[in-house]
């Protein structure tokens, strides 16, 4: 088949972080093949393989003899210019019909969806069917089968082990802005001798992950041998997990849930509960916050989904603590990576102006961690917070930092926009799903200084013309759309004329 | 905004018929308004907008102060070389909020399709909020609901109105290979008197559609006033719906369709009724091949898509009469747009070669037709028959052709592979799927001589060494790559060892 390799040329071009083929319309191999503008094509050169999408081009753009690579093929394909590329119709995607079955109602076992993974990690996957993936694999789940993806998810990425124990980790499942107990959490846990090799996810739908604001002060995105030495010293860490891929098949996923805005609860179990799998934990706390605009908004779907979570990491072999908290308005004062990190710093400087709800929510969860740990029950809360007051936890936060390569301070926006009270009265509510939408719009997470910076809380009284927040935003533009939006809105703060009590 | 508008560069790639827009990393429009290699975009020239996918580039593809764009999106801007378009981010997307809702299990109304179709039309669905849609709305879909995403469609789209009557048409729920009645059914019921305006479509995950195959024999991609003075000088067309922007959001769906493989009865029965009331149909005949391969596997699921299609037809004021047919093994002698062509020709020039099954399908539902348009109960087929055998179909069929631009013969393919028996014995049964998908990598639909022949039906008796079908492909490749599906097949004609009878 000497005939379908053609030379590589790299275009220079972000196809969305996609697969994409560049090939002229007067190509051999595009006749020869019969390729068209709706074609995938099977690239190989010398052992990697992958599937991209096929652009066809005018014959002015790809030189004859060769085709053309988008940023994403050409790092996986891992090419020199000029290199031969053999190029041909891929084989049947197996796995497909597999999602074709689930799509229909069948339920699919372990095997099926390691099958269908595999194929999602080797990149094989468009768009349009890692969605159709994902809205099949939504639907109809119940334990044994989030089960069989749970565990699928684990075999198709690497899994460590620490050789020592216990190791503890948690989770938030989101929908919180600003919720940013994590790095407190670790620090606290850390301080007192436990292991925590914390990997963290970017944001998916919010504003900010933990991996987001870590980034303010740190670098995340370290190798799994970095991990491990950063643990080796402080006994902890707070990194990306993606970068050390722990779980390959839900960093795609990912990619196209952000576009999507929906986490369904069968996915949200198995990325979770793989994730901690995969990182060699043996017990875990999920934060699940419930609240009519959080993620979760009543206590029988926090109650539900807590229960499944324990099930599901039964079957796995993972001790699953789950606690309901208060999710009916922001915690701290930050929305947006170096906001949040900002009062992350507050709080572990025993600052004066800290906000004391994210304080006292990282303290209980600290102290359900140590209990999970060994600290005798009823003892895990004090522990804690003499840990934070006395500085230990500030101490062991700086530590980590410094061993994945040194703390910086967070950067601070361009452009700021008070947004004033519209009357006098006390605050009665407050919309975290147009906070959220706010804090994107205004550029967060991919800009770390944008975001909200909150000056009330619920029950505060207010007068007229008084900043209710802030927006922060590194652009004009994003500034100006954030703020249009904000124009198409009811208030987002619901304040009551009655008098403050 | 005088600072977002960029000289639009037509950069000559076709990027899957998809808007992309391609900026340099170091454009001032990108850093000002935080865009990314993740951004859609919101692009106006004059009077049209639209949303593509950014792609980010090197600085040396595109010239500063310009943008390029794919060829689609070249062509729904209706651009000039270096004429200025205005760059934004895309406004929210409301009606996703509709399908996030109906995702999680809630039931649309006809208002919130309109939304989201209305959308979809205006290419502001990206291919995975497409996926995400379609997949939403196959499931939990009952007559209400589907009513509701019809009428939807409709409206979304053109209206056609005939004033005068009645007008009939027809529509096969497909998946039986070769079963290419409508160019014979509407030159019968036309040669009768009866006004049949068929648009039809191209092949979704089929070898072939209507329109596929009618192209190989005439111009179908007629516009909306070709249509109607064809149908003015001859009282019928067969012509591609897609032209005619009858349905422009299924047309838009159907591209997702495609990769996906999957047709839930929801989408099915909401593309077929919608284009037919679109058309201006008032009495709709239904054809459902029942086969343990075909579209529809048992008596049970056609009954229960026949009613629901009656039922569904009725609310929208639309006549339905549905006839369950016999699909457990391809109709005709071809399986692709050429060898079905060759076909409906042998059949409508009466020639002795003709493939019998083919010519006694079509008289049947003619037949109906005629019936549903008032020729008295009982007498329909032997109508049909009369105008068969007469030629004065042959010659209506030829006049129609004449009209969209004149006639031509069906091309033949450049490479032929016959498939033999490997064993005396008996045909007792064939599968479909494996026949389209075969048909599908020796290049159909899109290569029109590409395809299979068959030489056996079910019940012939076979001896060692005889072909039972013949591969048709233009390219090597793709003859090579439906060679190397075969080899991974169980048997595609099942041959039992006993005697014929």
């Amino acid at each position: 088949m000497d005939e379908n390799r053609l030379k590589a040329k790299r275009m220079g071009i972000d196809a969305q972080r996609k697969c994409v083929a560049y090939m002229s319309s007067s190509c051999h191999v595009c006749r020869a093949e019969g390729f068209n503008a709706l074609s995938r094509v099977r690239l190989t050169v010398g052992e990697r393989h992958l599937i991209a999408d096929l652009n066809i081009c005018q014959e002015s753009i790809i030189p004859e003899g060769h085709i053309g690579l988008s940023e994403k093929a050409w790092q996986l394909l891992d090419c020199q210019p000029g290199q031969a590329v053999s190029v041909a119709h891929p084989l049947p995607l197996a796995s497909m019909a597999k999602v074709r079955r689930k799509f229909f109602g069948h339920q699919l076992l372990q095997a099926d969806y390691e099958a269908i993974l595999f194929d999602v990690v080797a990149e094989r996957y468009s768009d349009v069917q890692l969605t159709a993936f994902l809205a099949a694999a939504s639907k109809d789940m119940h334990e044994e089968e989030i089960t069989a993806l749970t565990s699928a998810m684990v075999a198709v990425g690497e899994q460590l082990s620490w050789h020592r124990g216990p190791v503890l980790d948690k989770h938030c499942v989101g929908g919180l802005p600003g919720n940013r107990t994590t790095p407190i959490v670790v620090a606290v846990v850390a301080a007192n001798g436990f292991c925590m090799p914390k990997t963290s996810s970017r944001a998916i739908t919010s504003p900010a992950g933990t991996a987001d604001t870590m980034e303010t002060m740190t670098q995340v995105d370290l190798s799994l041998n970095q991990m491990r030495s950063v643990v080796a010293r402080e006994g902890a860490c707070l990194v990306w997990g993606g970068a050390v891929n722990l779980s390959p098949a839900d960093d795609i996923l990912i990619r196209v849930e952000r576009v999507l805005d929906i986490d369904s609860d069968a996915q949200l179990i198995a990325s979770v509960l793989s994730k901690k799998k995969a990182a060699g934990a043996g017990a875990v706390l999920i934060d699940i916050p419930v609240g009519p605009t959080a993620k979760v908004r009543t206590d029988v779907a926090g109650e539900r989904l807590a229960s499944t979570l324990k099930a599901v990491g039964e079957r796995i072999g993972l001790r699953v603590h789950a606690r309901i908290t208060d999710g009916r308005q922001p915690i701290g004062r930050g929305i947006g990576p170096a906001l949040e990190a900002r009062d992350v710093l507050a709080v572990l400087q025993n600052r004066s102006d800290a906000p004391g709800d994210l304080r006292l929510r990282a303290l209980q969860l600290a102290g359900d961690l140590l209990e999970l740990g060994g600290v005798p029950v009823g003892e895990g809360f004090r522990r804690a917070e003499q840990t934070l007051s006395s500085g230990e936890a500030l101490r062991k936060f700086l530590a980590i930092c410094d061993a994945q390569g040194g703390f910086r301070e967070p950067t601070k926006a361009r452009f700021k926009h008070p947004v004033t009270a519209a009357r006098n009265g006390v605050v009665r509510d407050v919309d975290n799903r147009v906070l959220a939408r706010l804090a994107k719009l205004a550029g967060a997470p991919a800009t770390q200084s944008a975001g909200i910076e909150l000056h009330v809380r619920l029950g505060d009284a207010v007068i007229e013309g008084e900043p209710l927040f802030t927006l922060h935003a590194d652009t004009r533009g994003e500034l100006t759309y954030a703020l249009a939006y904000l124009d198409m809105q009811q208030e987002i703060f619901v304040i009551s004329e009655e008098e403050a009590s």
